[in-house]
C-alpha cells in the first residue's frame, strides 16, 4: 500500500471565520445568550435529541433554534412543536455553516428573548469542526451504528468538541461497538472531553448530559 | 418559523473542476479503465460493502482501490486484505475528492494493470456530490440506521448518483425505516434510479447489486 497526500494547502478562509466568530461571541455573551453549536453526521440523532434536550431545559430557560440545512425544512417542522422559537437556515449547498452565516442566522432569529440557543449544523463530520462559529459550546454527538473507529478518521471534529453524547445506544445489541474503545481512540485527541451515552429515542442517559448542559450554562452565566 | 437562505453564491470551481474531471474521463477510457465514485455518510458501510464487492469482482477483474480520507489509514488496511491494489489518499482536511485529487490518485496508484479502480470518497453526503471526479458511474451508501427521509435533505447526493445501495438492512427492525418510504423521497429526484437493500455484514442482496455493476462494467467495455 503506499499512502500519498493530494490536497496540503489548506485555504486561508478559517483566519477570516475565527475574527468573525470572535466578535459574534463578543455580542451574544454582551447578551447574555449561551449558543450551541451541535454536531454529527447525518442520521446520527440530532433532531431527536434537540428535542428532548430543549423539553428539559425549557422550565428553565428560553430557547431558540437555528436549523441548518443543505434544503428542506423537516427539522424545523419538528422542532417547532416544542415551543421553542425556530429558524431554518438553508446554506445554500455548503457543508458547513461558518461565523457569517451564523452571525445572519442570529439577526434573523432575533435574541432579545433567549437565554439558549442552538445551531444545529449540517450533518457532516469534516468541515463543521473547522468553522467556529462563535459558540460558547460545541456540542458533538456520535451514533452506534456509524462504529467506534470514528475518532480515528474524522479527528478535528473529537478533538475540538467540548462534550460528546454517543446516541442510539438502544440499538448497541446489533453493532460491534464498545464505548470503551470508542474512549481508548479519542483520549490522544480529547483527554478530558465529557461522553455521555444516550438513547434519544428511550431518553435512556439523558439525566447526565442535561445536568452537565445546565452546569455550563449556569458557569458561563456566573462569568459573564 | 421563519425561514432564510444565509449563503446563497456557489464557488465557481465547479465548472473548473467538471473539466478536469472530463479529461481524466477521457483518459480512463483510453485506458479501459472503470472507475467508480463510492459516496456515503461516515459509518455507512463503504468499506465492509468495498471488501464484498471486491470479493466478487476480482476472478473476473484486476482492481485497484483509492482510499480516501481526512487522515488515518484503517479502511486501507482492510481493503489490502482482499489482494486489491491499494493506494491510501489523505485529503488534507479537504471534505471532498475533486477531480485533480483524483488524477493524482490515479497517478499515484497506476493502472496499467487494473480493470476496474473505486474510489472511497469521503464520508459526506454534501460535497463529494458537487465534484464529478471523472468517474464512469458514482455509487451511493445510505444505510438504514441514517433513516429513510435522506433524500430530503441531501437531494444532489441522491440526484447525481447511478444506484444505490441501502445497506444494513440487517439492522432493519430496529429503526423504522420504510423502504417504500425511501423510494417515494427519492422519485422526485432521480426516477429511475435502481435501488439495491443489501447486507454488507452478511451478503444479503449482495447478488443483485453485484449482477447490476457486472452489467454496467460489460456493456461501458462494449461501448469503449
Amino acid at each position: 500500500m503506499s499512502n500519498i497526500t493530494v490536497q496540503d494547502v489548506k485555504e486561508r478562509v478559517i483566519a477570516d471565520n475565527d475574527a468573525v466568530a470572535g466578535v459574534l461571541r463578543a455580542e451574544l455573551e454582551a447578551k447574555n445568550v449561551f449558543l450551541i453549536n451541535l454536531m454529527a453526521s447525518p442520521g446520527a440523532g440530532k433532531t431527536t435529541t434537540l428535542v428532548r434536550t430543549i423539553n428539559a431545559l425549557k422550565d428553565e430557560y428560553r430557547i431558540g433554534v437555528m436549523e441548518a440545512d443543505v434544503d428542506s425544512v423537516v427539522d424545523a417542522e419538528t422542532i417547532e412543536k416544542t415551543g421553542a422559537k425556530v429558524i431554518q437556515l438553508h446554506t445554500g449547498g455548503s457543508c458547513h455553516m461558518d461565523a457569517d452565516m451564523t452571525k445572519r442566522g442570529i439577526e434573523a432569529l432575533g435574541t432579545d428573548n433567549l437565554d439558549v440557543v442552538f445551531l444545529e449544523n449540517v450533518g457532516n463530520l469534516v468541515c463543521p469542526a473547522e468553522f467556529d462559529v462563535g459558540a460558547a459550546k460545541k456540542v458533538m454527538i456520535l451514533s452506534v451504528p456509524e462504529g467506534d473507529d470514528k475518532p480515528l478518521k474524522y479527528p478535528l471534529m473529537f478533538t475540538v468538541s467540548d462534550c460528546l453524547l454517543v446516541n442510539k445506544t438502544d440499538t448497541a445489541k446489533v453493532f460491534h461497538f464498545e464505548i470503551d474503545r470508542l474512549k481508548e481512540n479519542i483520549k490522544p485527541l480529547n483527554q478530558h472531553m465529557p461522553v455521555f451515552p444516550v438513547s434519544a429515542l428511550t431518553g435512556d442517559g439523558f439525566d447526565e448530559w442535561i445536568t452537565w448542559l445546565k452546569n455550563e450554562i449556569k458557569t458561563w452565566r456566573l462569568h459573564n
